[in-house]
């Protein structure tokens, strides 16, 4: 028998199907349609209303990318602010850096942490450390009650549609920037640079308005359609391209050349946003 | 109506399929089956045995940077050898280097070049250069059949299962070592980053035991199941890394910044093929 997933991302012009060993839970939340099954090649798969979310093979590339760059960027990061992220996978990353001292996962949809830590044991490491408070509430409002709290802001979210929409408003930038402190990073996953150019463009110019330092890398992902996947950053003071501290937490992707690396070259950018 | 293509990549664990709008061409030729059709996304599309080769919105990131940076990476390519590369965008690619005084490209199968020139004609535009000399022959035999004779070969072959098999061997690679000059350089294509890299580490170890100079390099495709391509090049003298003269052909992504951006960073090198 065979039995396949075939990815629904409306924003895709291709579509991607995963071959299922076992269908591991597959409920209806509150808010979303939530599925984990197996794949011989991946893993186990999670996938948030019929669009993969992050399979144990590969989601390393994908949770390391988006929290060692800024944590590597900033002196000393000790209030972090994940925003999404679930599954857990960015809070692991971050939890690795003693120096951070408290970190605020803020998660519409409670089940998805219940239904990771019950199937992604992997991904689920964080959630007792005794550093993490978990909110259950929506993102941007939360990011808009902060004022100077975060050294780092973590947008780990779904795709800028839905509730992930107000993430990515001038209005949220905003809100991110008074948020953070003096010296604060925020930093967001930023969709693909084969299919979404014009969402990435309009993201880097808007940022581009609050704070001084915005910037742009990518990482190769092996699910996600479009692959090439981006991160915006921007920084209130430190240059993101720069390493702050040493790296000395355990990675299996993420290194001091992989840092400078990711960043996307001139003659890309240039032709991405426009020259500055 | 919905008419889908789906992707039959027996090496890849992710199935990708694509809208088909109109089928312009579909034949079984003495090697295999081709099919090109048209997508409201990417344009034109060509498949061979059920695997996509190319499509016409993504295709110059594959020529181009398997062209160019060998090419760049030589002070004066004058003798050029494509080993396949039938859909001509690699040719096209070369034969806007005017320092190349001939280009042999030796194509199996000579129905893709017809199905090119009549169906793709933005990559078919070089067939008709006078600096060129089809041959419709094998390549690994043609390969060891030459002696001192090209500045450049390069591998623009499909999968390396059945006919191109061939032409990733160790007694391939010892040819096109005494089939270059001595200054020659060899690149090809070499799979993706993701699902094949036993592949990708065999062929830069057997070549290292051919060249002096071996390398990697990579550019994230937009189709291709994997994505994440890599370029295997392997040189007599040149550092593949240096550019040896200015980028003065046109391009859409091929830059400066891009050939040095493009090389595998150090960590992920050597995790890949360890140390040497």
């Amino acid at each position: 028998m065979d039995l396949l997933f075939h990815e629904k991302d409306p924003f895709a012009p291709i579509q991607y199907s995963y071959r299922v060993d076992e269908v591991l839970c597959h409920r209806r939340t509150k808010h979303q349609d939530l599925l984990i099954f197996t794949n011989p090649y991946f893993g186990r798969v999670l996938t948030l209303d019929g669009v993969v979310q992050l399979t144990e093979r590969d989601e390393h590339l994908y949770h390391e990318m988006l929290a060692h760059v800024a944590l590597h960027a900033h002196p000393e990061p000790a209030n972090v602010l994940i925003v999404g992220g679930g599954d857990g996978g960015t809070l692991r990353e971050v939890a690795k850096h003693d120096c951070v001292r408290r970190i605020q996962l803020v998660e519409l949809d409670y089940e998805v942490i219940e239904a990771s830590r019950e199937f992604l044991p992997t991904l689920s490491t964080g959630f007792t450390d005794p550093r993490v408070q978990i909110l259950e509430v929506e993102g941007s409002s939360y990011i808009a009650d902060s004022i100077r709290e975060f050294d780092l802001i973590i947008i780990d979210s779904t795709d800028p549609v839905g509730p992930a929409q107000s993430l990515f408003t001038p209005k949220c930038f905003s809100a991110a920037f008074s948020a953070l402190k003096t010296d604060g990073i925020l930093v967001g996953q930023s969709e693909s640079l084969h299919f979404h150019q014009p969402f990435i463009r309009e993201a880097q110019r808007d940022l581009r308005q609050v704070f001084p330092l915005v910037d742009l890398y990518t990482v190769p992902l092996a699910t996600y359609a479009g692959n090439w996947w981006t991160f915006s950053i921007a920084s209130k003071s430190h240059d993101p391209r720069s390493l702050a501290r040493e790296v000395r937490v355990p990675t299996k992707y993420y290194a001091k050349d992989v840092h400078h690396h990711a960043f996307v070259p001139a003659s890309i950018y240039d032709e991405l946003v426009g020259k500055y």
